[in-house]
């Protein structure tokens, strides 16, 4: 694997920040000692299985359990009537307000089942065996609907509308449409620059293309878990598999309405999230059997769960429009984006619409967004939720122009790249950001240099962006009498962060990344931390872990001061050591093992609160062969060039481009929900719906370029999330300068490709 | 139930400390929810069962563990050869240095097996019934050693030796002994004030008498357990029922040799310890199997492996001598006491001869004490270790002399009474105690003066002594949103600490004590925390909370400081609210709901360390039937009034006040070790070791005397230890005026008393 290293030369001379120790978990994850949800047994534990709608959508009518009560070893059925009512409740959690009417109905469905495999009841028995016998027989009466599953169908006026109480939201002085009638438009966007009309005017080349996307699974290994003990005094203890055990303490409160403070969540390992383990499922319903049955109920989702009714991100269609001078300059921008938010609202559009032009310098845009409900599982997020799609548009129509103009793709982008003080489409005026450097990155690469001959192959590049988010995190420390020191973090760590942060918090107090312990634990042991996404921990959480080892350090040297009988003030800290007045040294580990003598334990805390981060950037540059008769495209290499700020842990840096990239090119290439005319998914397995395999994706090649963010103390930008963005666009042009196709559909399977090569 | 009240009237108007709320543990409790060390349950989880000697002193020639190997489902075996080992080193262990050859050895017996039930190997398997069979295939070859079981003929030189590494260790003075020759005769303490030899002959009247007691058992009901995980990395992880979560992490660390920080103990909820469950046994045995066998390994104890391989409190030979003046003044004492071992060095006779004559003020006094090892389990702590054999001999001569002198008890009490600025007999001068007044509750109790009528009945009082830890404490706690904090302990709850400590976090804070929620967590996720022993926990970890709560405050007033716009100096707080300049009020509540837009996160943590307790006094009043036919004694009514300092929560200090009261009833009545002549204990059933039940006792009656403790910032006394030392000599006391007779061992069963009446 060649990876070339453009990590920054200028930066401090770090000790731990940049070295690649084995990651503190990573023993328990491949002896399987590391405990997930499923491993949870709790004395007296019941199993529950669920009943979930057959139909795409349709009218509940009534819901006959009494069979099923009846069965011997059933204790507990519940439905929607076990919920409490939320009327129109709108509430605060975390990433913004919640329609809790919603988040409730998506649980367990109310008057109405809105996707196949919606929840309509689960039953908890002494063995799971008995609950799924005792399932089939709850008797529901529906009412069919005609479903909708195409994000233009459903815009339509005449179309079915799934949710009675969805108006039009207007953002950004978009026209809200008509406030009295319910339709499946949630939300319509609109971002203006200037004005892009009469810009396209002056342009001198304008390409207008549109595309669609499918919908597709974030494709997690581990499906998706809760064991929930209701206890007599309304205490509720939830054990799950998330990316954010403050998220689904507080989520389960609301929905239940009970105090945040009542429920505790114990966060198991995680087999995957990538953004959809973020939302609640399972864990209301576990809480509401126990409650029922006064025992503690475990719930486990099979694969056709995780697929019919888990967050997918969105499907989509985007129009984009865009105008250059002669000498390639952008002079304009239009988009039109329409996702499907899938049963209820909230695709990621906004997101989409934020980044779609934010890798380019745009002197006038505009950009129209609309959030749209159909007869699918309602989405969740997917890494960088909303900007692949984007990406894929707007980079395709990008390479396009590039090719019209005769300029190198790579140089047309610098020529028109975004850069410090360039204003947003959507508002936001760049901090420092790397899109420059990653675009230069591949541009000087040994790939994007090399010679790629043969017929049906070509090469394609793409840029993607991410905003990474900040929000709230808490870490505290205890420093151990053998020197080391116990770290407790709420941040869920599904791509190496306890080690990311333990590096931090090593770096900043000087002391080996082994030497300190880092345990993620549940809600009621550790303060307020907002959820694993947005590539947010090792920024955020980072912040909190430096903070506490400031506080840990301010400790140590009035301990010293006391070894040394002088003030505090005479004592300084560096290196792992503490330096007295008069040479003294007194080095972590002296300090750490006289504590009982010098005033007993040391602990640290600290928090990140609203910090934002600068961005991310990535460039990705892929060469590709087309097999002309079948229309099966190969990868044959692939490079992923992406600003880090600073990379913590370059393993975890390079795994979070790879892992990213290949999640990518299963989008762009094989990943697709199948729906048949009723609105049921055919391929609800991974033997049908194909993610990418070994045999599929070469070595992925990685480039991190470090920018540092200076709103970060090291520097640190979120890395989990941009890289899925370019691939499908990257593909896109790869396939194009190999067989002179403009492909505008994802995924690009062999029967679309041939589909299009047949056509030319 | 008659309950005085003596609670102080001048102390602080409090508003959380003296209520009386519900235990926040309590409903956990009562519905089964609360998770106890066999409810534990891994992936993967084997069964263990250990070999124990059937010889109360033999030497092991061999160990064969070949047979037990072969049994299919049998997945490791351990024997000492398994330990690391440990020559003499001696180990700073929270509470005083450990020898580790004799810690390890009393876990798994080397060479020489010390007393029936010793442990000799242990077997892992797939289920316990498999690992039971497989033990008795284990093969050991013994060469008896005549078994040595009294203590004072432990003493004698011709006495079988049990260690022959052991050598008396001299304490204040005391003749050592020959250096050169292995002995029973572990230490050899001296205290003496001023010279109570010419005292004695100034002496008006001297009493000296003589006393045995037995063996007694803590009697918990839950019995010892462990489960171990060693993973492949060389952490371990240990969840188990103690009272020490911290010294069951040092002392598995240091027996086996793996740094500290390498284990995790997850305390257990816990089925009562009393002392009994603060050393290790099963632990370090389940991490060496599941080291042996790769899987998760759990032991759990049975009732006679509890009786004779745990730790009992000594028997005891004591010879008391006191000597007054005409006017009844305590002129002299002299004092000889000779404690069991056990197995090992470490019998509690250092502090019963601080407690022995600690109640009073004598102007000179000699103590003289020895720790003798004898073929029974190795002793360990059980409320006020060692006070209640020492109180039983000095109480009831004390009684001997104020009816020799025709003074009434309480008042002779009173007239030799200890108080501030007493010097006792082992160094140290009384800070404020309240030894005069819980006798002077007693003295002017309804009890105490109302008549008791009928044949063969009597009253007697007793007076007690516990000095009370301090060590150390660790507290966090964060603020939720709802207006609740989040409690994090490291003292395991035997006693409803959770909710003692919480109602000192909550009184600081001006919150109610609901709105505290205490954990008690693991080794890794809160700072250094000494046993829960010594009645520590009230006093150090409440200190602890309450350091925790100022720096909370601290925050909220910054927090309210950036709403109103103001400086953090101008705002104050108190009443659970913080106030502006300007008249403005936020309360508690108010700034917790605002806190992720005022800086996110709060989290606040105190440590307290090294604060020593001013002691606690416990006064006991008793009135006995004597069944003349039998000897039976009949407790008709009985009376502890103690000084709590500062009683936080009134239900608990009564509690333990009973709870107390109950198990000296028990030692003084019943309880002892039966053993036959090749020492093996033949009574290690609870139905053939008796413990009081509900139809031995009445209620006991409860009278809180409140002398605040200056060392505590709201004045606690640890109250759960003292309690046990007064019942003995109380009821020797009322039997003698019951009966005529003068009781001088223990138990007072029906056959002793019945001969000391028959002697009569």
């Amino acid at each position: 694997m060649a990876t070339a290293d453009l990590r920054s030369t200028e930066k401090p001379a770090y000790k731990v920040i940049g070295t690649r120790p084995v990651r503190h978990d990573g023993v328990d994850k491949v002896t399987g000692r590391a405990q997930y949800g499923a491993d949870v047994r709790l004395t007296g534990m019941l199993h529950a299985a669920m009943l979930r709608s057959p139909y795409a959508h349709a009218t509940v009518k009534n819901i006959d359990t009494s069979k099923a009560e009846a069965v011997p070893g059933v204790r507990a059925v519940v439905t929607s009537a076990d919920l409490p009512d939320h009327g129109d409740r709108m509430v605060e959690l975390g990433e913004g307000a919640v329609n809790m009417r919603h988040l409730a109905t998506n649980v367990l469905a109310g008057d109405k089942v809105l996707y196949k495999g919606h929840a309509v009841a689960a039953v908890a028995a002494d063995d799971v065996h008995t609950a799924r016998e005792a399932v089939k027989l709850i008797e529901v009466e529906y009412e069919l609907l005609e479903p909708v599953l195409d994000v233009r169908q459903a815009m339509e006026p005449t179309a079915p509308v799934l949710n009675d109480d969805v108006r039009t939201q207007s953002v950004g002085g978009a026209d809200p449409g008509d406030d009295a009638k319910p339709t499946n438009v949630a939300k319509h966007i609109l971002f203006e620059k200037g004005n892009a009309a009469e810009a396209f005017e002056t342009a001198h080349l304008v390409v207008e293309r549109e595309f669609h996307t499918a919908t597709v699974h974030q494709g997690y290994i581990e499906p998706h878990n809760a064991t929930a003990v209701w206890n007599a005094d309304g205490k509720v203890t939830v054990y799950t598999s998330t990316q954010g055990s403050f998220t689904v303490r507080q989520q389960t409160a609301e929905l239940l309405r009970i105090p945040v403070s009542d429920v505790k969540v114990v966060p198991m390992e995680i087999g995957g999230g990538f953004g959809g383990k973020i939302s609640v499922y399972l864990q209301p319903v576990a809480v509401l059997l126990s409650r029922k049955s006064g025992r503690p109920v475990k719930l486990v989702m099979d694969r056709a769960d995780v697929f019919e009714a888990t967050g997918p991100t969105p499907g989509s269609y985007i129009r984009v429009k865009l105008g250059v001078s002669e000498e390639g300059k952008l002079v304009a921008g239009d988009a039109y984006l329409a996702y499907e938010a899938g049963a209820y609202p909230g695709s990621p559009v906004g997101p989409g619409c934020m980044c779609i032009f934010s890798c380019y310098d745009f002197p006038t845009a505009r950009v129209e967004g609309f959030d749209v409900c159909v007869n699918k599982p309602r989405t969740n997020a997917y890494r960088a939720p909303g900007s692949t799609n984007a990406c894929f548009a707007v980079d395709t129509v990008m390479d396009e122009l590039a090719a019209k103009l005769g300029i190198d793709p790579a140089e047309f982008r610098l020529m028109n790249a975004a850069e410090e003080g360039t204003r947003r489409v959507d508002g936001p005026v760049y901090n420092r950001i790397g899109m420059v450097e990653t675009v230069e990155a591949i541009k000087q690469s040994e790939h994007y240099n090399s010679p790629l001959e043969g017929p049906n192959r070509g090469r394609g590049i793409a840029t993607g962006f991410w905003f990474n988010a900040g929000l709230n995190s808490s870490v505290s420390a205890t420093v151990n009498l053998d020197g080391t020191v116990s770290l407790v973090e709420g941040s869920t760590d599904i791509g190496g962060t306890r080690t990311s942060i333990a590096m931090q918090f090593a770096e900043t107090l000087g002391i080996t990344a082994e030497a300190v312990k880092p345990a993620v634990v549940d809600t009621d042991s550790v303060g307020y931390t907002d959820v694993t996404g947005g590539s947010r921990v090792t920024f955020a959480t980072g912040i909190a872990a430096v903070e506490a080892a400031k506080d840990v350090m301010a400790q140590l040297v009035e301990r010293a001061a006391l070894v040394w009988g002088c003030s505090a003030d005479d004592v300084t800290y560096s290196d792992g050591a503490a330096h007295g007045p008069n040479g003294e040294n007194l080095h972590f580990d002296e300090i750490a093992e006289r504590l009982n003598t010098t005033g007993g334990p040391v602990i640290g805390s600290g928090t990140c609160s609203g910090v934002n981060q600068s961005g991310a950037f990535g460039t990705h540059c892929v060469d590709v062969e087309v097999d002309p008769d079948t229309g099966k495209v190969q990868i044959l290499r692939y490079t992923v060039a992406q600003d880090a700020g600073t990379a913590i842990h370059p393993d975890y840096v390079e795994g979070q481009m790879q892992g990213g990239a290949v999640q990518g090119i299963g989008w762009a290439l094989n990943e697709e929900y199948w729906y048949d005319g009723e609105g049921s998914m055919r391929n609800a397995t991974f033997l049908d719906y194909r993610i990418p395999t070994c045999y599929d994706v070469p070595m992925i090649e990685t480039i991190i370029v470090e920018v540092p963010d200076p709103n970060h103390p090291y520097g640190v930008r979120g890395v989990g999330e941009v890289p899925i963005c370019p691939p499908p666009a990257a593909i896109a042009n790869a396939v194009h300068q190999a067989v002179g196709v403009r492909m505008q559909q994802l995924p690009m399977s062999p029967p679309r490709v041939l589909a299009e090569i047949l056509k030319k």
